[in-house]
Formats: C-alpha cells, sequence, structure tokens
C-alpha cells in the first residue's frame, strides 16, 4: 500500500465531533451579533500583496503566505530576480480579518451606508512556526462598527460579550481599559514620546512579570524615576470609579488622558444602567499590542479555565487610512474560537445534542423490515428529526456497534416478529432502555422524547 | 489620496445582502443534509502537492493555486530548479473537495465508522481564466456517503434533491443515468474499448449538439455504424420503465450493462415506494465527465431558469484507490451555490428577511430619549429580534435614510412629546402605516408582528 497521504504541518482536519462542536460555538456567536444588527461579509481568502504588505509589521510581512503566479511564472524574469519573492508572486493569503475589512469599506466607500455593522467569520493563514494551539490556518470572527465616535458602540460591544459567554455556559472577567488613559499616563510619568515602547511593554505583564516590564522598559528607554511612577498605576486597585477619581487627579494636565477617562466613565456608566451582567474592570495593565488602536480596548478572559484571552478588541480612529480614507472611526471585537473551543471541552460544556449527528437510526434485518421502516424514517426527517437507517442487512452486533460509535442515541428494531405485530422496538441507547411502540406511533413519539 | 484598493481578478467581495442570501442557502442545504444524519467535515485550505497533483489531468495541474515555501524558499537552489515550481512550492489550494475527502478516508481509515456520512461545504480555487460565472474561489457543497454499495444510499441523495429544492423554492428535475449502462451501449455498439470516449463525447449533448457530437466521436474513432447504433439509444423515449425494458433487449449480452439496468430499477423502485415528489427522468445521454464515476450518476436541472445543472453526482467504487486504499464505494452529490443563488436573484425566490440584517431600529433624538429607548431595545434582544439604536442623535432626515438604505423594515421615534405621553411611534416602513405604543408593550409587539 502506498505511504498514508498527510497534510501540511500545522493544518487540521475538522472531525464530525469536532465539527458540530466548533458549528455550536460559531452559530452561538452568529445568533447574537445578528440579535445586534450586524450583518455578514466576506472577503476574498486571496488579497493582492500590496495590501498586506507593510500592514503587520516586518514580522508580519515573513509570515503571509505568498501564492506563486499562475501559468509560466518564471518568464522573462532573471535568474537574481527568481529568488525575489515579490517578483514570482502577486497574491498572498489573508492574515487576518482586520484589513481586509479595511480594504473592503474604502474600495466600496460609495455604496456603504454608515455607521456600516458587519460581522465576518473565516479563517486566516500564518506562515508561524506551528506549536501547540497555534496553527497556520484559524479562523477568526470579528464583529465591527466603522463611521461613529458614539460609546453606544463600544456598550454593544460589552452586550455581545455577555450574551456570547452566557449562551455558551462560560463565565467571564471583561477587562477594559483605554488608550487615551494609556497615553495620559506616558504624559505624566514625562514619557509622552515614549507611548508606544510602553504599550509594548506593559502588554506583556501577565506572561512575563513586572520585573521583567521594568526591565523592559528600563531597556527602551524609560529611567526609574518614570517606572517608580508607572508602578503603582498599573497596581491600582479599588473599584472602577474609585480608579477614575484617582486618574482623574494624577492626569488633570493631560487633556488626551482627561478625555480617556471622560469616555470611561460614559461606558461604565450605560453598562451599569442597562443592567448588563458581566464582571466588567477597568485594568490600567491592559495595554493590547495593536499599534492601531486609539481608545477603549477590550481583553475577555475565562473565569474557570487557565488560557490567555478568549476575545479581545477595542476602538480605532483611523484604520482606513492605510487605505488612504482617513477619518472613519470604528471600534470591533474579535472572538478566539479556538481558544474558546477549547474552555468548552475542558469545562465540559457542549450540550449533549452537539455530540451526535443522527438521532434515530432504524435496524436493516432484511427487504421486508427495510420496507416497513422506509415510511417511519420519512415521517421522522419531515419532522425534521436527523435519522437514518442502516443500508443494507447486516447482522445485529455490527448495527448496534455503529449506532454506539457514532453516539446515536435512538435505535428503533424492527426484527420479522416485530413486524408480524405491526410494532418496532425503540432502545434508549443511553439508558439501556427499551419499548415496543405500533409503527404509527413512532415518529411522533421520538419527535417528542428527550 | 492613494489609489483605490483592489482583490485579484475572479475573486469576490461578498455584500452583507449577498452573504444574507447566500447564507440562506447554505444554512437550507446544510438542514436537508443533517436530517439525513450526514455530519460535518472540514479539510485544510492547504494540501500537500503530492496529494492534489495528478489527480485532476493535466488541465487540473495546471489550475492548482501553488504556495510558496516560506523562509528563504531560494535557498540553495540553482537558478534553473527556480524555475521549477515543484522546487519551490509544497503546498497547494484545494482544487475541490473530493480529493481532499477521499484524503482525509485514507489518513483516518482506521478511526471512522463505516459506512461513513459526511458533508462539506468549503470554498476551492482554481486558476481558471476568469469569466462571467466563473469565479478562482468559489464554495462547493457536497454530500457522500462512503463504506457500502447499498443503493438506499443513492435514493437518499434523491430524496435530499426533493428537499433542498423545494425547501428553496426551486422546482427542478433530476436526470439519472448509469455508468454501467453506458459501458453496455459501448459494448453492444462494439467499442467496450472506447467507454471514456464515449462518454466524454456524449456529455458534451446539452451543449455542442448532436452533429457535433457525433463528429467528435468519429474524431475519437467510432465508425458510422456505430455512431448509427448509438444514436436512438441517446433519443429513445418513454418512462423510466419503458426505456429499461428497451435497453435490457439491446443489452442482454452485456453483463455490466444489464447490471446497469438492475441498478437503476432497484433505485427507481425506492424512488416510487417512498412517495418522493419529484420529476426523476432516465437520461441516457447523461455521461458526466469525470472519470470515477461506476454506476448511478445524477444531474439537476432548473425548470424556470436557463442555467446549466445546478447540482450533480454519481457512486464511485474506488476513490480512495489513488491513496492506495482499495475496495471502498461511495455516492455523493454536490450542490452549485453560486448558480442556485443565481436561480434564485432570477426568479425572486428569496424570503424577505433575507434582505435585511436589522428588524426594528429605535431614533436616536437626544440624550432623554436615548435612555427611554435602551431598555427597550434590550427586551427586543433578549426576545432575539435583531434590533439596533442609531449611535448617536441626529437629523431626523438623516436617520430614516439609512433605516431606508438598510431595509429595516421597522422605525421606533421616540421624540420628546412621545417621552412625555410614555409611549413611541411605530412606523412601518414598507406600508408608510404608524401608530402610537406604550413602551412597555412595544417589544411584545414588535416580536409578534408581521
Amino acid at each position: 500500500m502506498a505511504q498514508k497521504p498527510s497534510i501540511p504541518k500545522g493544518t487540521r482536519d475538522f472531525s464530525p465531533l469536532e465539527m458540530m462542536r466548533r458549528q455550536y460555538i460559531f452559530d452561538t456567536i452568529r445568533k447574537v451579533f445578528r440579535t445586534y444588527g450586524f450583518a455578514p461579509l466576506e472577503t476574498p481568502s486571496m488579497e493582492n500583496l500590496s495590501t498586506l504588505l507593510g500592514k503587520y509589521g516586518d514580522e508580519g510581512d515573513k509570515l503571509l503566505f505568498k501564492i506563486l503566479n499562475s501559468g509560466d511564472y518564471a518568464a522573462k524574469l532573471s535568474p537574481e530576480e527568481l529568488t525575489q519573492a515579490s517578483k514570482i508572486c502577486e497574491k498572498g493569503l489573508r492574515y487576518d480579518l482586520t484589513v481586509p475589512f479595511a480594504r473592503y469599506v474604502v474600495q466600496h466607500n460609495n455604496e456603504l451606508t454608515f455607521p456600516f455593522k458587519r460581522y465576518q467569520i473565516q479563517p486566516v493563514w500564518r506562515a508561524d512556526r506551528p506549536q501547540k494551539g497555534r496553527y497556520r490556518e484559524f479562523y477568526q470572527c470579528d464583529v465591527d462598527v466603522i463611521g461613529t465616535h458614539s460609546l453606544l458602540c463600544e456598550v454593544e460591544l460589552v452586550e455581545i460579550v455577555e450574551r456570547v459567554f452566557r449562551a455558551l455556559g462560560i463565565r467571564v472577567q471583561l477587562k477594559m481599559n483605554n488608550r487615551k488613559i494609556l497615553f495620559g499616563i506616558a504624559e505624566a510619568i514625562g514619557h509622552a514620546d515614549k507611548m508606544m515602547d510602553i504599550t509594548v511593554a506593559i502588554d506583556k505583564l501577565d506572561k512575563i512579570g513586572l520585573d521583567n516590564v521594568k526591565a523592559e522598559l528600563m531597556e527602551r528607554g524609560l529611567d526609574e524615576e518614570a517606572i517608580g511612577k508607572l508602578q503603582p498605576i498599573l497596581e491600582m486597585s479599588g473599584t472602577n470609579d474609585e480608579k477614575l477619581s484617582l486618574l482623574s487627579n494624577l492626569l488633570a494636565a493631560s487633556e488626551t488622558g482627561m478625555k480617556g477617562i471622560e469616555e470611561m466613565r460614559t461606558i461604565f456608566g450605560y453598562v451599569s444602567a442597562s443592567g448588563i451582567e458581566l464582571d466588567v474592570e477597568l485594568d490600567l495593565s491592559l495595554a493590547r499590542g495593536l499599534n492601531y488602536y486609539t481608545g477603549a480596548i477590550f481583553e475577555v478572559k475565562a473565569l474557570d479555565f487557565a488560557i490567555g484571552s478568549i476575545s479581545g478588541g477595542g476602538r480605532y480612529d483611523d484604520l482606513t487610512g492605510i487605505f488612504g480614507l482617513k477619518g472613519l472611526s470604528g471600534v470591533g471585537i474579535s472572538f478566539g474560537a479556538d481558544r474558546i473551543y477549547d474552555v468548552m471541552c475542558g469545562l465540559d460544556l457542549f450540550p449533549e445534542e452537539v455530540n451526535f449527528s443522527t438521532r434515530v437510526i432504524f435496524t436493516n434485518l432484511g427487504k421486508k423490515e427495510e420496507a416497513a421502516a422506509l415510511p417511519v424514517l420519512r415521517q421522522l426527517r419531515d419532522k425534521g428529526v436527523p435519522a437514518e437507517i442502516y443500508p443494507e442487512a447486516a447482522k445485529m452486533k455490527k448495527q448496534m456497534e455503529y449506532a454506539n460509535r457514532r453516539s446515536i442515541p435512538f435505535v428503533v428494531i424492527i426484527g420479522s416478529q416485530e413486524l408480524e405485530a405491526g410494532v418496532a422496538t425503540i432502545k434508549d441507547m443511553r439508558s439501556g432502555d427499551q419499548q415496543q411502540v405500533e409503527l404509527s406511533k413512532i415518529a411522533d413519539l421520538l419527535a417528542e422524547i428527550k
């Protein structure tokens, strides 16, 4: 036999069980997005490399998957040119959903109605070194509204976080901060010029700890005095209101900082007025590495499972500027499907019906028995109950094993005795319970039974 | 301003309206697949080129999108080697869902339970010359069962065709034929060796007409006598039973041909016994070009819209043989989402609710009015009604235009007068009708109203 085929490293096949669970997550998220009036959008898997290059930093450029030009890609090229990817590739696979979204908004600017609310659930590709939990192809679930500065949009995203994780059964904490506050802090410690360095360093606080963050801040040119002022801010405790009050003293001289504080007061005000049942915490050490954020930022942690953030996002004032369209402010959040999947598996949160594709299977013990089963099977399908018949006459043991391995909860057995009596035996594979039921009553019964 | 960004030729952005319509099609198809116990599967977008090459003929190999190796792809390669795609690319984008499915079954053979019933809805990529209706990225919706010869599986696919198109509201005809019958015909006209030539030529009957098919058959080495015998078979009329009776005389000497006739008799027998309401016609000129089919073949035509086949498939006895696993028979069918979309647009078949993402929008005429709207908005969302509020206070005209452009059917207006009276005005944007309703009764009313 030939060598077993395989798939590229860092990619995955999703088995039926994995897919049913993933679809449950995606469907839940999609349904919540729709409840808030967000409409679906899809962009092509391939973008022109000119769209992608330079948007993710030098490191990101290296991680783009490039697609070889079709036809005779080497024609008219010198040996030197053949060593340059830019000469033999014009297209690349999308690296995230944000840049294609910005590209879409600019390209279709004249057709769109703003504020434009869209969600997008599609795979992205990165030529990262594969390792546990990091893949070269993975789905992102993004939801964004662009074309308004209204802070009601931030509040909608908080509500979406609440509803998605409540529906999935995951207890979470939402951490928020504001880039304007971070800028105010940089100003207050005398390093307005080092805003990005401070952001990048404190974004690592969770991963590398305070001492290493301090060391990195030194390397990035902050002096001990500045770091000394920064530390108590990062470690500030109390309620969100208390923190904002303290901050408004510390940042009184920073116009931007005070604006950030005002934004957060407004957002938290809406959140408490709305009755949202979600633990929302102002975390001044939350920074998020992406440099396009300009206002509120978000990050969601699972409370009962140790894993990084399972959702994150923020406000950006100039995302479409990279494609020449200035002044469109937006805010969005992204749900990490792979991590949510891991949390749900780890905490055993998937409902039972997500674990099987067929609810009822009819045994097949011969042509006559099959003929009796088929009309009942059709009745069940008419009622939308996923049902099937074992496709050929086979030994009972083999058919029961098939039902077992596929986690089918109900087996309907029609043997020659049952056939004579016009009944069937329904077996609940979970409890082992059996009952005899008239053929004409099976479909109604199985459509109701849990 | 910079040049407007664009996307690679042959690819598409799907706008919210297009996406809502596409999702309606995919959800309908998916729901029917699930009713028959088919479980979802997804395979990676990229496969090793060794998996893809040689599976689609020389022409297909040329149409594969190849992915440049990451890192320094040119290192250690000679200028000559750099001109060979096989040296600088190890991976390619999948070309269809059939080969990855076969690869999956062989790779996971030991974990799977046979018969294995799976469906797969994912994009595929082909470096075809873009033209009207032909894209470089498009979705396929495949459903297959593998690991059984049972003809009940063919019947399930007929039922799936019936249910999918009934649910979508498209009137269709299902044409069927059988590769064994085609082989029998080749034998009967004295050209058993030319089975593939005959298949390829008559597959074009619809497109190029009988005279051109005859010319092509001559080119492919059939003599006039053989073609003279073939023509009346291709043009045979009557009911399916009548055709099969005639054929069983003509093909009496062909064991394979008679087996094909017997298979079709069994399938048609099941179909009439089951009460399937679908026009199923034995069409002896149906051939389908793909060379892996070995038994029954299917093709679906829309009755009220001129377009090629909108669905097709068949039985294959050795699909996994290309990866070294012999003897697994399967049968499947594929739904053409793009063509189904065109038919539904052409016949105006999409239900109204597929055309908007938000059902209810609240106007925003100031902070007090906004505060009165937010709790009602939350009640609507609790009921699962897609609803939103215009995110900032703006002129009434602008807000009504926004509702109009997004086809939102209901606008809830809360102005200062309404606020005093504790009511709101609900405007049906389709009829123009308005009514005043107490704030506390709005959510219930709008959850019910059509």
